[in-house]
């Protein structure tokens, strides 16, 4: 591999809107479409940066929300950055800050000029803007920047929506004019508009008028459904630029990503996988298992027969089960590594099926495994 | 490496009471003197069982008591054994559950046939006997098994501790009875006797008498104080068989487990490294080091600058601080590493010095490391 010095996207094969392809960077490539692992405080919870990568995950998003309230950017900045402090040598991606403010911080306040909040953790107050967020996703050394933007919870109605919209794609310029000129690190918009066509294409229209690396849908995953989202991303990504990564934000499900995937979508990212490893529940080639269910308390079968990762080659459903009720910190390890593991098998198995024009035969297949349902007890 | 299919401990160097060897087993050769992490439930605290290997430990410790009550010996058997059910494929010593019983269990009935006691776990009513703790550490697989035996807290009187004593002699000779003929597995017996160096004779004697593949010191680290400990340790080695390994139940903390060697001391055991790990507390080759410290914050250095273990190599102290801080699972999982990593260190440390007769010079270098005390804040 040759190493790139410039942030560039190359589109490989199409298959009907899917799409395969890479994002080269200075840090190396992403192998597109990309499951981004979520490493919100530098690092994936539960997971060694070692074991991240050897799921097959090429970057990680982290959160300036988190990051910036501890240890701040500026430690990170003296410390060399987020790379080298979370001993993550990849690409990473960072948020903008704006939706996590939204949901975590207590006493927003928020104005044209941006939000003013109060920490989850100790209280203290901070201000957040365009030009801040630029700067702190600079001194942690993010190779992806996201802009800076207001996203409202669904449902609102249209007005509040475009009202909204409006001030994120303002939000959008004062991005761009701040991030400045830094070869080898790119800075997505984000597209807004809630459920409406109309103002999405507006949305759309503006930002590529500003002209970014790449481009975000925004506002989804907030609670509309999956139907709802589906029928958004049946047109949104098509109103952006064709030549870009289209990165879905906060998403999802593994069918929420093979359905979006489907619907011309580049990236996505999503806690699930660590989240729901945390807590027993593990996703599958045949769907969801509750590892906690007592009727693995005797199975000496794989968690998933058909994945290669630590967890399913090397233990039993008997012992996942047990660390799980004697709460050790294996349980979450090892679900987690799962669970990455299993994002990063449909991410390879959609490049793959996307490259030989494939991919509705491996979609069909994808959805039988997890109709037919769990392994049956022993 | 020739595989053997038999237990025996061969003794290669000694340097005054300090001695260094290889225990040989069927799973793999424990060279001496060895530090064993416990795996309590199944798992060493925060660590991949591949990772535990590369800290450099050759034998791991789990605890009947807690592998009765769950997942159940039984079950156990079913899976396949401890090894298999854990996915650690070297030798297992596992401890008889009476000292576990006697300070974690409730409602504990102690006769001369053995104790009934009350599960801490859910209520559940156990009895453990020589007879049935010989049988459950069978059922795990267990590698080397330890005599079922009482062990009175400290300080008792001597007619409490002498009763205690000859009624784990009668329980040592029942457990030698009830384990049966085990090519390749091995069962020590546990001298007791408390401080008093004529009824640790006595105990000995007893031992002899039976006859076991090795022999622990037991009845030490419960509250009687390093110094009062080395005052047996300076007699109790000797009066255990010189050609037998010589196991410290329950010890220690680094100085601990240097000055046990040094009196004769072949193998020793702590929930230490772990359990410390979890609590940012780290062992280096300066003292104790206390991750949490704020002092930490803003520092760039590694924990401990003659450590190779991945929390030394990978990260910051400002890291370590951070994600103890944000009580994030790697910190657990980095310190343990780290104190695991630093534990076998002294190992080998002092396998190499005894070999060259050297073990002298390396305890001055030891204690002079811990003297000079941590870094200078930056
Ligand atoms: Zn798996
Ligand atoms: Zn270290």
């Amino acid at each position: 591999m040759s190493i790139c010095m410039t942030f560039s996207f190359s589109l490989h094969h199409t298959d009907g809107k899917a799409r395969t392809g890479v994002i080269s960077t200075p840090r190396g490539d992403i192998r597109t479409p990309a499951f981004m692992p979520v490493g919100t405080a530098a690092t994936v919870k539960a997971m060694m940066p070692e074991s991240v990568a050897a799921t097959g995950a090429d970057i990680l998003l982290g959160n300036t929300y988190h990051l910036m309230l501890r240890p701040t950017a500026e430690r990170i900045d003296r410390l060399g950055g987020l790379h080298k402090f979370m001993n993550w040598d990849k690409p990473i991606l960072t948020d903008s800050g704006g939706f996590q403010v939204m949901s975590l911080s207590d006493l927003r306040k928020l104005t044209e000029e941006g939000v003013t909040f109060k920490s989850h953790i100790d209280g203290s107050k901070h201000h957040l803007t365009p030009e801040r967020s630029m700067e702190i996703q600079k001194l942690l050394g993010s190779d992806i920047v996201m802009c800076f933007d207001e996203c409202p919870a669904l449902p609102a109605d249209r007005s509040r929506i475009n009202e909204s919209m409006q001030l994120s794609m303002r939000w959008a310029q004062r991005s761009r004019d701040a991030f400045g000129d830094r070869p080898g690190h790119a800075l997505f918009g984000i597209q807004q508009g809630g459920l409406e066509e109309d103002l999405r294409a507006e949305s759309a229209e503006a930002l590529r008028a500003i002209e970014f690396e790449g481009y975000a849908v925004g506002g989804l995953a907030v609670g509309e459904g999956q139907e709802a989202m589906f029928s958004v991303l049946d047109f949104a990504p098509d109103q952006l630029p064709v030549e870009k990564p289209r990165y879905l934000m906060g998403v999802g499900k593994p069918d929420d990503i093979v359905g979006a995937v489907k619907r011309g979508i580049d990236m996505m990212d999503c806690v699930l996988p660590s989240r729901s490893g945390r807590t027993g529940q593990a996703f599958t080639h045949r769907g969801v298992v509750n590892i906690k269910n007592a009727r693995h308390a005797d199975d000496p079968r794989p968690l998933d027969a058909d994945c290669a990762c630590p967890a399913c080659s090397n233990y039993s459903r008997a012992y996942l089960h047990h660390v799980f009720r004697a709460q050790e910190m294996i349980s979450g390890m090892l679900l987690t590594w799962h669970n990455l593991h299993y994002f990063q098998d449909i991410m390879q198995g959609m490049r793959d099926a996307i490259a030989i024009g494939r991919f509705a035969e491996w979609e069909k297949t994808f959805h039988a495994g997890r109709a037919a349902g769990d392994i049956a007890p022993l």
